[in-house]
């Protein structure tokens, strides 16, 4: 599962009727990179979440029929972004 | 699902059977990098899209039988391509 | 899917039974980069193609069980790889 | 399969219902890229395992209902970070 | 599938029980980069071999209930490793 900020909801009006009524968003991941998922979660501007993408996704939706690749499986309680590394934990990396 | 720009219509006339009538387009990821997908939604050049890949690409074709690994699954309504971001709404990337 | 260019069958006297009998060539992708797949259609080197990846691979070599994660879908009629484009037809990138 | 080292747990208060009561770790490719995975093997801070991705992450879990796509295969006996090779073993590179 | 060359095993004792007693190799690609696959085809240190990924990889093994996202698919008779090509053909990249 890959690490990614979420940024804003995104506008379609044209869209695969597989997926439903979800509410798609513009992920970024470490390097800029954006990406579309769906979010069942909550998500707000600026959250740091972690995806699932594959089969997964569709699974995570909590309804299998959603068509979608890459589907918000949480959001990360603590997270920083400069040294991408979680926050409020001891991190031992030997 | 990722965003890419519909560019043209590529013409294959020896093309596996699997594939059955789809119109299959050229896109362009934000690297200029071409990628082959199946368009059920009915795009034009030049549209901002996210694509759905894997398993769900055939299921987005409203077909689970298309033989295609990357389906259009909408045309995104407002996209800048300079600044890669979405248009018309509020973004907030704390 | 992605584009390719056909370059030559691969050799593999020891290989999983999974394969059966299909032709397996080497393609290069832009990069160059080499990758192996199953042909169902018939290439010649330099050739350029579209491949289809994970299952639908399986499926697009009219035998599902046949062990590919990679499959030529078909041949590509006109494709310009200077400036990575299809040729002979109006190309247009707004 | 990949080769990661595990870094730390994660913490996501708010997640998918689909990972039930699995531990997720924080892991980081040789890049440094940070990737998150479910622990079914027990593994600490700093140990060297190698992932499996895709629907495999599920079956690995022992509950294929698991929602991941990423799993912790195994802990890798020896291996040696600096020039990215397995210890203890003979290594022949022809 | 790609093409990759085998280094040494990988000793794991601590691993998922998914993956039976099937013997795991780390290969490397082009880039250096390592990769635990499972082999079901007998290779030795040196050989180039090419690998199938997602769920071609478990049925590759023989059997479909091991737990692995890269399987050895077969050897390459002739590869050279400096120019990138198969040898011992004719190859013609027009």
């Amino acid at each position: 599962m890959e690490i990614m900020q979420a940024e804003d909801t995104l506008v379609c009006t044209n869209r695969s009727p597989g997926l439903q009524h979800m509410s798609l968003w513009v992920l970024r991941d470490r390097n800029g990179k954006p990406q579309v998922a769906v979010d069942p979660v909550g998500v707000r501007p600026g959250n740091w979440v972690f995806t699932m993408s594959g089969s997964a996704a569709r699974h995570a939706t909590g309804n299998f029929e959603v068509l979608t690749d890459l589907t918000i499986g949480g959001i990360i309680d603590f997270w920083e972004a400069e040294n991408d590394q979680p926050t409020g934990n001891t991190v031992a990396t030997g």
